[in-house]
């Protein structure tokens, strides 16, 4: 069986180090790992399979050899480095925004598009997929099956985000703030504009002059890109909520043909990746601290919305860090070795 | 000037103590005050206004010679027990759910639809008053300025709840586990069914056989009594998040003819009570943090949905146990002395 050679690029950061963890776990035969970061992680080893690793400094040079590379190294290292992969045959797998939404670059949710990979046409050969944005893979997770069954024709999501989204400062920063509430003292923020602990900010990503978030327009753009379809109506608020790890959405949804909750149920419950966690009665629904740790997306709370002729209510939950990041991209690669594409 | 004799019934609990207050600072002419609590707080004493009042046992002779009683005692005590002040001739304005659907009862948040207590007609001398649902009410201080401008068809709500709704129990749960969390300890849950403290929950209230919880009914029929209108559509998804104070509330709304978010800008910016908080340039909008402690209900992130031909999007924050509830009674109580109603 063919093994192969993988680097992971940013893994010093919080995502970076779930790549590791998830690659180590997953089937995927690694011949070769090399570990990319910053100055300040280079140096630090880790064990990998049995083996150890030394995290190197990233000099696009040390890409050569590689089959494919993860990058999470954030937008702008990896618009500069990214290229630099691919020029020396390597498949990047990105986790940054930078490329997503670039005609020529496939935006991928196994589950859902993988097929775009291996699909005669724009994407033919691609040797940069982009991996989405965490609150939309878990959003499309859930829409595809919905959209097969029953058309879309608009979505209104409102999000509660955990601080990890953020990084591993945000996670340190929510910890901080949560000791000086208990111990009384006043809180500190750097990550965040405001404080986190026991708040809550409608602010993710940057505004622009729409007075939506990049986070909102994220959710949006690629949300039409995956489902490979622009008359998908869909409108986002996204929000910061003081959890650790977990999204939660609040999906409205408004279909073409009528699809009933019970229909719905059934399709989601066969979804692949997909967990349905729907009994109200023995309060069960999917929460944060179900899907942390878990490589799934969770659903629950399917009913009908009485306001609209063919409209559905449901609530979806993922680890950001896992299916929202790392597991997604990872599951890239081995759709990819799976298909012969790597 | 005539001065009142005032009843709060359910003065120990989280609402009855900040009715204490607001009624404290309010300018309401106050002769006697008569506090109510069951076993477990009576006999405790506090001071209004310079003298000392002990919480008595709640006993209905002891309501007579009344002329308003502010009621949180909860839905089966004031089933039981505002009859019987009404009885006496006493006018009960009451913060359960237990009288708002009734057709005879008046669901009053002053600055919207105060009117209805002084007209002729279905409500003429009312004598028991329902104070709305927390949630109900920071929406509909926005949603009536709207609906005068441009008529609302539907809309589509998430919230982001403070534990405190939940009385004070529900706080020092939060408190606790908190606490675990930070000493590594075990969270341990009562209140809720699961872990509140970093964890988000779709679940406030009972759910019922559509799979909706009675928080989300209260959202959608309160509001199409309150405006009066039961051709607006209202879909809503309701959510507990560790927060201890202050209510927010993700709301996407569809108008017959077209408000631009200027335009909405403008008609909240002079609503009575509304305050805009709206400049994300400087991240400036509503936050838990920034509602705590106060009277009024804020908006901000007012924007333009693009998913639908009149669409908008904003996000409302209000202090649930001060607008949501107490601050509310007690303007009932001020409307009607105003209006020579009492």
């Amino acid at each position: 069986m063919r093994e192969y050679r993988v680097g992971i690029v940013g893994a010093g950061g919080a995502v970076g180090q779930e790549m590791i963890r998830v690659l180590e776990k997953s089937p995927l035969p690694v011949a070769e790992l090399r570990l990319f970061a910053t100055e300040r992680s280079a140096g630090r080893r880790l064990r990998f399979r049995g083996q150890e690793y030394v995290i190197e400094t990233t000099d696009p040079e040390r890409f050569a050899g590689l089959d494919f590379a993860l990058f999470s190294a954030g937008g702008g290292p990896s618009r500069q480095l990214a290229p630099e992969a691919v020029k020396r045959g390597v498949v990047v797998i990105d986790n940054s925004s930078a490329w997503r939404m670039e005609p020529n670059v496939p935006l991928v949710v196994p589950e859902v598009n993988g097929a775009v990979l291996s699909e005669k046409g724009a994407y033919a050969e691609a040797k940069l997929i982009a991996n989405p944005n965490c609150s939309t893979i878990q959003m499309v997770m859930v829409l595809k099956p919905i959209h097969d069954a029953a058309r879309i024709k608009r979505v209104v999501v409102s999000t509660y985000q955990a601080v990890s989204g953020s990084g591993h400062k945000a996670v340190v920063e929510l910890e901080e703030q949560t000791k000086a509430y208990v111990e009384g003292r006043e809180a500190e923020n750097q990550v965040y504009p405001h404080q986190i602990a026991f708040n809550v900010l409608p602010h993710i990503d940057k505004f622009d002059e729409t007075g939506y978030t990049a986070e909102e327009w994220k959710m949006i753009r690629e949300t039409q890109k995956i489902l490979d379809d622009e008359t998908i109506q869909v409108t986002a608020t996204t929000v910061r909520v003081p959890v650790y790890r977990g999204h939660s959405e609040s999906i409205n949804i408004e279909t073409d043909k009528k699809l009933t909750p019970g229909e719905a149920k059934k399709v989601l419950a066969e979804a692949p990746g997909v967990v349905l966690l729907d009994d109200p009665p023995v309060n069960l629904y999917p929460m944060p601290i179900t899907a942390a740790g878990r490589d799934e997306v969770f659903v629950g709370r399917i009913r009908e919305d009485f306001s609209v002729a063919n409209g559905l209510n449901l609530w979806v939950v993922a680890d950001n860090l896992l299916k929202g990041a790392a597991t997604n991209a990872v599951q890239i690669a081995g759709y990819m070795v799976e298909k012969n594409l790597l």
